[in-house]
């Protein structure tokens, strides 16, 4: 017998793939849970259905949720993740030697223990790393009780339905402005330029309303909707595309680079035209 | 009842996609040909079980496949399509008004002629255009007959299996640099940087090894298999990347731009790591 899991990532079209088996499964207080072993992508994270992350390809996003923001500040200090309880951003973050402090704020502590088990590689720098502290609650609420406080704050959400609806709000934007410095950056995952072309204008106009700098890139994830994934960054100060690339420290990473730190940002034509007013 | 057409795209992934209905269906002399109503994507061109082209997404194939190598060569004035029967790269190269000659060698006339019916503005210029025209028949043979002719050859296969394997041979490859003039450049899709890694690094070095400038660029399309697609340019004197943007004529375009031109290069760093020797 021959298993696959199709994820209907519109109402029209979506992906299917091969499972040798399930490794967990459970509703938590926030959501459905499953981790299944695939054949092509490895161990696969799914919440309400929805491919979060596998072995295979998960570099790519938490290298590029990332190292983007944190290599346009000149010196990152404290970095807060909002969402993200699989740890790789986490992980990705405290490779920054400037970073004394990661904060993760994570609302469902299953899906922080769940990828310490059977995720290891990405969560690894969740246990046993002075420097990263987790938060177990509501990131908008704790966002609101530390104001004015970080350098870099990372929207790693899951999709705009269920419990990350209220961080694609306006007033969450507001409320992330003022827990930023005043030379903070956010960035945030926007979803597909194929089949989010709404939320993407919508969020692009709302972040460059509070923003002084706005600017979205793509990356490619095959296990995400349509493949290529977007990402907007709000920054106060420091902008994205004025970093020298020979001032870029040295990372071990397999998709970011210096060169693409800045080509990330040139976009295909029609992404570019949705972010016209 | 709900029909959706799944493709294995590798032996353990894919893509599924409802339909609406069936439009064409035929064994041709070479190759299974379908083409079918989509809710996501419009109408659909597929090949032996695997999408070809559709609707909604074929400008970025199109596009990428074609202005790249025609805006680097300074005066293309005759282009020779390999493969490529719907006629979308034809529709691109006579934008460029340089073009004297656009010439089809397509194996299989029922492509034209399903592509024409069915999908009309990708074929558009297929019909009624003094500068193009349509050669059917081999197109390794056409290659060889017509040696130092071509200023720009572009490779629009389908995949290295069925009726285009001999187009990803290294012999096929110096047939072309043949078939080109002696400032010529050749440029050919070369699969998924995810799935195809072992096909792109023999590809690359193959045509490394006779032409004197070598360069990969990569696009989203969210129908190809893992929804990134490489494309591999062999060049005997101009180098894509030494192309001034000021010099680019203007174009309509939904997916490439003058920045995309260059941007396109810059590779995520595990497709760097292919090209190396």
């Amino acid at each position: 017998m021959e298993l696959w899991y199709t994820e209907k990532q519109t109402e029209n079209h979506g992906i299917t793939t091969k499972i040798s088996k399930t490794l967990h499964s459970e509703q938590t207080d926030y959501q459905k849970l499953d981790i299944i072993e695939t054949e092509q992508f490895g161990t696969m994270l799914v919440l309400d259905g929805m491919v979060m992350t596998t072995d295979i390809d998960e570099f790519v996003y938490h290298e590029m949720i990332t190292h983007v923001a944190l290599n346009t500040h000149p010196n990152p200090q404290r970095v807060l993740v909002v969402g993200g309880g699989d740890g790789g951003a986490i992980r990705e973050i405290v490779k920054h030697s400037s970073v004394q402090e990661a904060i993760l704020a994570e609302i469902d502590q299953r899906v922080i223990d769940t990828s310490i088990e059977y995720l290891p590689e990405i969560a690894s720098a969740l246990t046993g790393n002075p420097r990263v502290k987790l938060m177990v609650g509501d990131g908008i609420k704790f966002i609101r009780d530390h104001q004015n406080r970080f350098d870099v704050i990372i929207v790693d959400s899951t999709e705009p339905i269920g419990p990350a609806e209220g961080l694609f709000a306006k007033s969450f934007y507001e409320e992330l402005y003022g827990a930023l410095k005043e030379d903070g950056i956010m960035v945030a995952q926007t979803e597909s330029p194929w089949f989010n072309q709404d939320l993407i204008k919508r969020v692009f106009r709302d972040i460059k309303s509070l923003f002084a700098i706005t600017r979205l890139y793509t990356v490619s994830i095959p296990t995400y909707p349509s493949g290529l994934w977007s990402f907007t960054i709000g920054s106060k100060k420091y902008d994205p595309l004025n970093v020298s690339e020979a001032e870029i420290a040295e990372l071990s990473t397999k998709y970011y680079t210096k060169e693409l730190h800045k080509a990330a940002f040139v976009l295909p034509k029609f992404v570019e035209e949705l972010l016209k007013d």
